[in-house]
């Protein structure tokens, strides 16, 4: 019925709640007439029923997704183009108003801004091809991504040049394909690292009514390189664990941040726009944490910027 | 491009960020060349015209949802006629296995519970009509409905007999509609009180970078009542707030959790097995905010249960 990726992030807790007990209050369910026992478990039926309806609900979003990449793509192709300095957009193509990040400068500062450019433009970086390091800037922008990089990745990252995402194709199981495109490089000689994540949209048979939607289950990726590229820095960064399913969800985690948010607004995060909006989410979680929260003290309404006890 | 739900409960958020500065790190971007600049700005560009697609596509999924709002209707009118004691399932289709109820009891209190039981069959509970109390007792257990619940309201939610959700027919604005119907009562005269969400799935011109999915723009009652029946407990909470954003967001989140929680889910929220699901998510919040949390000290893997400092 929806929260379609936030369902799939559930993936990650599923996995640690299996280790726990229910200690959870059920209903004085033995104190209903047998009767009532009766009706209840005719709904229970019934609510089967419905988890089955919804895992076809998720395979049409898959499709509606899968569309809509296709009408995304031209833009995506372009944004790489621009990039990698391929192609150099027109006057018109670059116009742009509302211009906030010189807006919020006080006057003295863009002054001290105007000079700086002034040197750097005449440091030779005048003109650069495309946007230089533009995803390795996103990756030390990126907090997730950031504490994966270490100083000899950075590097071989400046050589990334797009990063793409596609979905299974119809009647095909259902799964997504992240692929890194770098350009020629001293490093390793392919050029297209991908990996894929293969998901199931259908309720366990052991446990249906905690479907919440489709889940990651196996990736694997096809990559070949020349070198020690430490591509298992970006894919899974919790190896050290010998915890495989907190692993895989951890690596799932960063596959659909990359594949949802990353990918979707890559110039918002080279910017830090997209940075404002995810500690807006970030404090929204503790917003509703709080509400959650049975033992939570009377706040005033509105202030969330205090210390949370669970 | 997805997180359907979840960026529609933004609109909480996105109120009260309004009124914050925006004091986030930008890239140092006057420290760019003038070519690379204008590069960016072309991929500004770029993603506005991403945002227009997006909102195309949930207005898509908003169609899709309306199209399995038909699929399940014929079980949520069954679930409806068994609540209400209008149709009493057959055998096979009260069959259920795997009891966890009662398998989770603890052998003596099985025989507690069997004694228990024979008292309420005796007690002249033995035959009562459909599923008593069946959404009253969802209001009850769970704790974003129990708080707005005052003494008086219980009588009156005995009445309740359905509750359902319809979404607005194609090329209509877009809107959900939350219906409550009651069995004739001493209370109030009408017998289905209703409560609509306007929404709309476009970008803000003034701030195109921030849409992430439909909004709420507007609700409004069409509630007609014979005594002052404390309707406005369960849709709006905060009304002594004087804070008009913060209750449309508050009664947004509300009706967004029956739309999407516990209409579809009733049984389980009756049950309590809802109620672990939903402790599942306020965990795997926590961890998320964990992982966000800049400031946060180094925490031993996989564990949430402490003091989360913001």
């Amino acid at each position: 019925m929806s929260i379609y990726n936030e369902k799939i992030s559930r993936y990650n807790e599923k996995t640690r709640r299996q280790k726990k007990n229910n200690a959870w209050p059920t209903l004085n369910f033995h104190l209903l007439p047998k009767t009532v026992k009766r009706r209840v478990y005719a709904l229970k039926r019934l609510q089967l029923q419905s988890a089955n309806i919804e895992a076809k609900f998720y395979e049409e979003v898959h499709e509606l997704e899968r569309k809509y990449a296709g009408l995304y793509q031209p833009i995506f192709e372009k944004r790489r183009d621009i990039v990698a300095g391929a192609v150099e957009p027109t006057e018109e193509e670059c116009e742009w108003q509302s211009d906030r990040e010189e807006e919020d400068l006080a006057e003295d500062l863009q002054k001290k801004a105007a000079l700086e450019e002034k040197q750097a433009d005449s440091a030779g970086a005048d003109d650069p091809k495309g946007i230089p390091e533009f995803w390795l800037t996103i990756f030390k922008r990126v907090d997730m991504l950031e504490e994966m990089l270490q100083e000899h990745d950075e590097p071989i990252l400046k050589h990334l040049q797009d990063i793409t995402v596609k979905f299974s194709e119809p009647a095909q199981p259902m799964s997504f394909t992240l692929e890194f495109y770098f350009e020629p490089n001293s490093y390793f000689s392919n050029t297209v690292l991908t990996k894929v994540y293969k998901m199931k949209s259908e309720p366990d048979t052991a446990d249906p009514f905690s479907f919440e939607g489709p889940e990651i289950i196996d990736f694997f990726h096809s990559i070949i390189y020349s070198i020690n590229f430490h591509w298992m820095l970006i894919v899974s960064v919790c190896v050290q664990d010998e915890d495989l399913d907190f692993t895989l969800g951890t690596d799932f985690e960063i596959g659909h941040f990359f594949r949802e948010r990353v990918i979707p607004k890559a110039v918002l995060y080279f910017t830090g726009e997209a940075l404002e909006d995810d500690e807006s989410v970030r404090r929204l979680l503790l917003c509703v944490i709080q509400d959650l929260d049975d033992e939570g003290e009377e706040e005033d309404e509105g202030d969330c910027d205090h210390t949370v006890s669970i």
